[in-house]
């Protein structure tokens, strides 16, 4: 097991129709990393906070094996912060307020100890710094990043180098529509593929996500769960599912994957472990969003987890 | 066998960015009737058009079993016409016009011979004339009906009234979203199973589809196609070919169907049984949105029906 994510760790205010959380542990590689423990024995964090990132926070991940020693504490700088707001649907977050903060300076360093990551996710960051970041991984072998419209529109010739240097992406239906100028989402998947990366997961936040590769096109529905309360970090937790899932398919000392499947870069990874993969992505968001900030992730059972792709199988599937 | 619709039949002109067709058969009756021709021996067509309405467009019915004997044609009136344009990823019309000449008079009477009709399809019209029309048939064991934001913001109370007395209702999401105040779509169906219908069918355009009944909770993509030219009349080609499939189950003259299964007016469809029913909708109306008007249905194969039903089913599934 070696999986890795780099990506922000924020101070989030949130407002949605169901309450407000003011100054709550957040950002990408924070849900990445809480949801992928679900699945697998260690999740390597990098990132970098500010003097002012409560020590509160930093003891949350030690309910899981979450290792932080990627976790830059910088001095003289502050936290990211990030307030947003959901109104109606919920289906848009309204950005109150963004500060930067840390995540304006110099990008994190790869701890040497992490350089041998296998499997790397590279949350949503300027896209020279996810090349950098790449470049510091040798031993990476499954590369997955996010990105954002900011990055597709201002800086679309160095996303599309990382493009080239990853081979999966994981979007939400309106940037693949941005990125590729196709309006059809099968079409903006399949361009996106002519860009480099070999897996494409179009993200459709209630209606599901789509996987789009050369031999597999898989549409799985979100999981039906009525009790939305703060959509955030539902991207960043699916990833984390997701990829919790395919590291811990390769990895002999977790007990959720009894056989060592070791992982080929050059051949592609079977249609059949993807779509598994896509499918604990889609029950940890679930579970995040039923609460606000981590605290839907930090109560998941192995039995509810279970649960929950039972009945997301059963939601699907017809003569 | 006995399965019939009543709805709008119309001349339409058409723009997408694919192509503009002018003053084509069109309205939601002739959709339904084609879509559900496709897997039904026999269907019962009941609509009105004016003097103009071109010899032409009736010689079309006589492709597919259709009959047209509901099918007036009222003297001193004109046909119902519409003009809408779809822009952009083409999911909403634009109307540009419409001229409801004969649809704004008195309705159309259900022929004697059509009375004993079983399966029933309301297509979207004036609740109280859906429910007059639904008053005319006394062997209806199953009767669907669709309607419009017009209806939900204009003519609640009537609406609320036909909901109560048919079995099943087929609504788009904002409509579903509009009539129960619910913005999570699973909430919005069960508070619409709450108005009456047994059986709510939730139509997510590209998205796909969503079935919910008391026991069941299924969702279906749509049928992946990336040639759509002319989304009009995707909605009732769903209705037609869902509803033509269930009468086909219950129709021992239709080879498609080898098993006689008799319809309990009083007990529930089979889950497996819906199920199936909402796949061949959903490939009915991906064949119909591949061309302008009918063209689509007009040249649908046993074989062609086939392959995207396998398709379909090929795209969900997981372990």
């Amino acid at each position: 097991m070696s999986l890795l994510v780099t990506g922000s760790i924020g101070i989030d205010t949130v407002e949605t129709p169901h309450g407000r959380a003011e100054e709550v542990l957040g950002g990408s590689a924070v849900y990445f990393s809480f949801a992928a423990s679900l699945f697998v024995s260690k999740v390597r964090l990098v990132g970098v906070v500010g003097e002012d990132f409560p020590s509160t926070f930093e003891k949350v991940f030690t309910e899981r094996p979450i290792d932080v020693s990627g976790l830059e504490r910088r001095r003289g700088s502050r936290t990211f912060r990030w307030h947003g707001r959901y109104e109606g649907d919920m289906n848009v977050a309204v950005t109150v307020r963004t500060d930067l903060n840390v995540l304006g300076e110099t990008g994190p360093a790869i701890p040497e100890a992490f350089r041998d990551s296998r499997f790397v996710f590279l949350a949503n960051t300027h896209p020279t710094l996810q090349r950098d970041l790449l470049g510091q991984l040798r031993g990476a072998e499954l590369v997955f990043c996010d990105t954002m419209n900011l990055w597709i529109e201002t800086t679309r010739e160095e996303l599309l180098k990382t493009l080239a240097a990853v081979h999966g992406v994981v979007l939400n239906d309106g940037e693949a529509r941005l990125l590729t100028g196709r309006s059809n989402l099968i079409d903006a998947g399949r361009a996106v593929l002519d860009l480099g990366p070999r897996y494409v997961v179009i993200k459709k936040g209630e209606h599901g996500v789509l996987l789009i590769t050369a031999d597999d096109l898989f549409v799985l529905p979100a999981y039906p769960t009525t009790a939305v309360r703060d959509p955030t970090g539902a991207g960043d937790s699916f990833a984390g599912g997701m990829l919790g899932y395919l590291a811990a398919m390769c990895d002999d000392s977790k007990r959720a994957a009894p056989r060592q499947q070791a992982l080929d870069a050059e051949a592609s990874l079977p249609p059949e472990r993807l779509r598994a993969a896509l499918a604990r992505g889609t029950v940890a968001a679930s579970f995040a969003i039923e609460d606000f900030s981590l605290s839907g992730l930090r109560r998941v059972s192995a039995e509810a987890l279970e649960e929950r792709l039972e009945r997301l199988r059963a939601m699907s599937g017809f003569r």
